[in-house]
């Protein structure tokens, strides 16, 4: 096989990274893709560092055996925690999804306030605060952990008053705090965004990780010569839990049907 | 060691089963008991049926080692997938939270129109509904997936109005069923109670399996001359992922502090 037909690997926890998969499908529709959901292990975001850890790794082996050409991890929480280990010990170029949308969020940081929203997990790992204040230490950010948006949206509640109640119960604090944009820091909250928007108030510029990451796999392939051009792509979806109920879900978050689905064996990769 | 003073072991998949410990420790104040939270995995309730098994299996051989004198099936969507397989593999007394809640609500169904309210597992393995009908088929059954109540709880929004939003959500269907009587087929549901009682109609009896699993406890134990008595107990608690956050919030459900949390390892039990 050449190089260039050689799949990008995804990586998410579980359906959410699929709204990374779209954007990179748009930009990139000649590549071959596999994506993995950890379906079995959802969600990370309230787990332990060292429990993320052990799953990204597991993750990364199978898709390493798929005979990937470039890694994306499209997990907000598995990158916070894994990012570092896996730039060093993954055999091909990784990206992750929390570098593209911070530097999105700094370009947006007029009045030097800005917010990160995500699951437990990736706001108490500090990571994204900390980069930010590499970057620039004048910006001052507001982390709000929101662990119920992601069962919410998996239970498709996107326009639910009870998905408003619990936005308006995370974000209305924030709305004193003239903040100039907000990171969604977690690939399942692009699907209930007018409500985010709504509670955090209609000023603050949201930034999706998921076109950043895409423009950023392009640059990375037409710089190492692996693009993939004028050809048909292939699409493998794999999950470690119940295929139909990802396949069901999946269309939310893909923006098109996924008709096949098959279950992935990580226990004991290493 | 003395086979009274082995102690009762417990297990659920997170922090629920505590409402089951409590119960147990009340009715038999003298038991040492040892609990298991499998929170690296937590929630069960939407995994598949071979999961649970898998995972229910590698916490009973855990809690063997502890040499437990019975084992408590502290969770309904384990006790739905693995009380069979249990009761065939392991060496000592099982007791489930499935039929000793079954056994009061079926006293109740006069009207012969029961509900169980259940994690969309719990009620995808149709246990409920088929032990019911063995019993006696002229009960019709209602069953009603609710998989955002684990989560509301876990965010301990007992009474917000979030959480009474997604009850109506889930049971204004119900009202106008003529309900007897609902199974809170779930550890954690007792904390929402009220909320569930306001959205079922204040007329149907909710029937927490908790108390009837430790009476069946102590009739077990009675029968079998184990019954530790006018001694001090012993209480361990186990979990596999941060114990600190299980520490928490398990006070809500134990009804007191809990002090000091281990660390379990549970992969490769087998």
């Amino acid at each position: 096989m050449k190089p260039e037909d050689l799949p990008i690997g995804l990586f998410d926890s579980g359906v959410g990274g699929l709204t990374v998969m779209r954007e990179v499908a748009r930009l990139l529709p000649n590549e071959n893709l596999v994506y993995l959901g950890d379906t079995a292990r959802v969600p990370y975001g309230t787990r332990s560092g060292e429990a993320i850890r052990k799953y990204t790794w597991e993750a990364t082996t199978f898709l390493l055996k798929e005979q990937i050409k470039l890694l994306i991890v499209a997990c907000h929480t598995a990158c916070s925690h894994s990012l570092e280990m896996l730039q060093e010990k993954c055999p091909v170029p990784v990206i992750g999804v929390v570098r593209s949308g911070l530097e999105t969020l700094i370009l947006h940081a007029r009045g030097r306030r800005v917010a990160i929203l995500g699951t437990p997990s990736t706001i108490g790992s500090g990571l994204y605060q900390k980069i930010i204040h590499q970057h620039d230490p004048q910006i001052q950010v507001f982390p709000v952990a929101c662990p119920l948006f992601v069962p919410l949206i998996e239970e498709r509640l996107f326009d639910h008053p009870a998905t408003q109640l619990i936005a308006d119960h995370y974000l209305h604090a924030l709305r004193d705090q003239h903040i100039d944009a907000a990171l969604l820091a977690c690939t399942h909250y692009p699907l209930i965004r007018p409500i985010i928007q709504q509670a955090i108030g209609p000023k603050v510029i949201l930034i999706e990780p998921a076109a950043a990451v895409a423009q950023e796999t392009l640059q990375h392939l037409s710089l190492s010569n692996t693009l993939r051009q004028n050809k048909q792509p292939h699409l493998r979806f794999y999950v470690t839990d119940d295929p139909e109920k990802f396949r069901l879900i999946a269309r939310h978050f893909f923006g098109s049907e996924v008709k096949k689905v098959h279950t992935a064996n990580l226990f004991g990769e290493d």
